[in-house]
């Protein structure tokens, strides 16, 4: 999407060199728009802990171009020993699913790209025959680099075509609203950044409203500011003013206030993991924000890749990633054109920082995927993840 | 209540010097504790606008002395000239009803106060006769600051009283459901602060909590932190630091996972004004707190004084304030021992800060007053407030 009206996607192979990742720095945003370059896999795991890198489609594709990285450390590390470059990339993926718990995405291509290096690299036949087994590790090894390259290209490229897909079927949605409604403009409500940002380009929850811009339709965006982390204050808010849409930011709390005035005809949402049942992971608040719209009757929608479903999760045992206290304790911005941070809590009182929370499948209208839009329960799901 | 281990009410005319008003100046809590000493009416206005005084009950005891000093100033300003003095009063009695339009006992008060000295000052029977029309005017005009500052005194004290009952009341319920649910520890959550600083003593929300800590209940409070002014972290929670209650901090948004994942047992929030239909309006928030409360069959009470009943209100037709949208851009708090704030919105986005919301009766388990615990129902509250 634009930032300053060029186009930019959120991660890319540097053209120049293809060892270095460059990424948005997502923690700087909107008041400073800075392009973070990584040369090693620890770097991305850094950012994605410290959510430079944030957002769970972003996530899943950096941890791709991380394991790349990890390859190519590997490779410098280990020549002439695929053993130990295997242990390497492998103990890698380990610790990189271990960065953030909560967001399907991460985990799903570890375990993805893992599969795909075990298929298409150390188990498949060599093309050649030789006995001189440091020349074919490095065959092996040269190999894996490439194919991991391949991988998360393609990772970010799929998601690309997804968000597309997304923003499709989501504008049809919107489209019927805008016309039964008769409305003069479309308002629409979301929490968090589930934008272009989240993602590579086009967004998941964003995606429709982006699409049904740019078709004509007439719309206005509310924008909860999503504490304690402000993603839709900073990064939604940005993300649509670069791209010249109405929006207006208010509190999480102000949400139940605006959907009970008749001011919002719309929720779209985006999701860290959904469960075959249709109960939506996602950022703390949407639970809440789903309640209003339901007690409103307003359309409340989610907008996911079918890469967010977790057909082994129970929703019982979700884990819910807790973060620092001091995301509570404190607000993170901008102060004389420097970032720092006041404290906003009594300084002994002990904080908690849930960081997602569950909406229940009963609370939500349709998924919006790039597969095409589906009631929230098994039967739908399980039909379009074609599992049996 | 206790500050540093010493009994403080939130405001009190000065024992050495009665034509001073002291409050607590709530602005600078939790990081400092100060005294602010009032001598002229506006100044307790602009208090109450820039909210160094607030707290619905609060501010009405405010107003009552707030006319009291504009007494004081007329005195001096128009000796002998009754009728300009009357205007002075009823002038600053109008201003004073605009400086916070949400809260009822703000309006209530000045209009009780103002009916008061009607009653008592201007048109009551000279207690002797003279022609003398400036002596009677100056005899009046006396009389008029002792009937004010003991109105002020009065509204002050009834206040705790009520607060006082409200706490005896709540205490009943809270024992019920720690038996009834064999709990070992009760878990509160509430929202905003109704405690003992938006009150004179014990508050509204907290005053069953002050009670049933007291009486040896084992209870913990969740408090939500309540963007944008952030009264629960900074004043709930300094509030049970300070009488040793044990009490976590979370973001509003996480108030919905809490509930869900069983870790609240009741909750339990203020009012600035309900209807006779039972219609909660408070701090925005409430709304979505209450939605997740019935959604998980939790009892979610709301704790209030009778004069916080507006019987003439209409649902449709409540003013809920919008105050500047500078509390969604800014967190204000303490950086380095300073106030300061930061920048959490992206700077070109436009921001809307409505202030409260109305949580519609059905939400509602009770109702606790200090005239005993009632359903919210027309019936059941034109009952206690004794309407036909």
């Amino acid at each position: 999407m634009l930032v300053n009206k060029n186009h930019y996607i959120t991660i890319w192979q540097d053209s120049k060199n293809p060892c270095v990742i460059k990424v948005i720095n997502q923690n700087l945003l909107p008041f400073r728009f800075e392009i973070l370059s990584f040369k090693k896999s620890d770097e991305i795991i850094r950012a994605i802990k410290n959510m430079a890198i944030r957002g769970a489609p972003l996530i899943g594709v950096a941890a791709a171009y991380c394991l790349y990285l990890a390859a190519i450390e590997g490779q410098t590390l280990y020549k002439n020993n695929l053993i130990k470059f295997k242990r390497y990339i492998l103990n890698k993926a380990t610790v990189l699913k271990k960065s953030r718990p909560t967001a399907i995405n991460l985990a799903y291509v570890v375990d993805l790209v893992v599969h795909s290096i075990k298929l298409n690299v150390f188990s498949s036949p060599l093309p050649f025959k030789s006995r001189d087994k440091s020349y074919v590790d490095n065959f092996l090894i040269e190999k894996c680099i490439h194919v991991l390259s391949k991988e998360a290209n393609r990772l970010a490229l799929e998601n690309i075509q997804e968000c597309k897909k997304i923003g499709e079927y989501g504008y049809k949605v919107f489209k019927e609203i805008y016309i039964k409604k008769k409305l003069k403009c479309l308002n629409i409500l979301t929490h968090c950044n589930a934008g272009w940002l989240a993602c590579i380009d086009y967004g998941t929850a964003t995606s429709p409203i982006y699409e049904a811009y740019k078709k004509g339709v007439n719309l206005h965006v509310w924008v909860e500011e999503t504490r304690p982390r402000n993603q839709g204050s900073l990064l939604t808010a940005w993300e649509l003013k670069q791209m010249n849409i109405p929006h207006t930011v208010i509190t999480d709390n102000a949400g139940g206030y605006v959907i009970c005035k008749g001011l919002v005809d719309v929720v779209i949402v985006g999701s860290d993991r959904t469960t075959l049942r249709g109960d939506v992971i996602n950022k703390v608040g949407t639970y809440k924000t789903a309640l209003a719209a339901s007690d409103n009757k307003i359309l409340f929608f989610v907008a996911l890749p079918t890469s967010s479903f977790d057909p082994g999760l129970d929703i019982k045992n979700v884990p819910i990633e807790e973060r620092s206290g001091n995301e509570v304790k404190y607000a993170y911005g901008l102060h004389n054109k420097n970032f720092s941070k006041v404290m906003i809590s009594n300084p002994g009182s002990r904080v908690k920082n849930y960081s997602f929370d569950i909406t229940p499948a009963r609370l939500v209208s349709g998924l919006i995927t790039n597969k095409g839009i589906i009631k929230p329960n098994i039967k739908s799901i399980k039909k379009i993840l074609a599992i049996a």
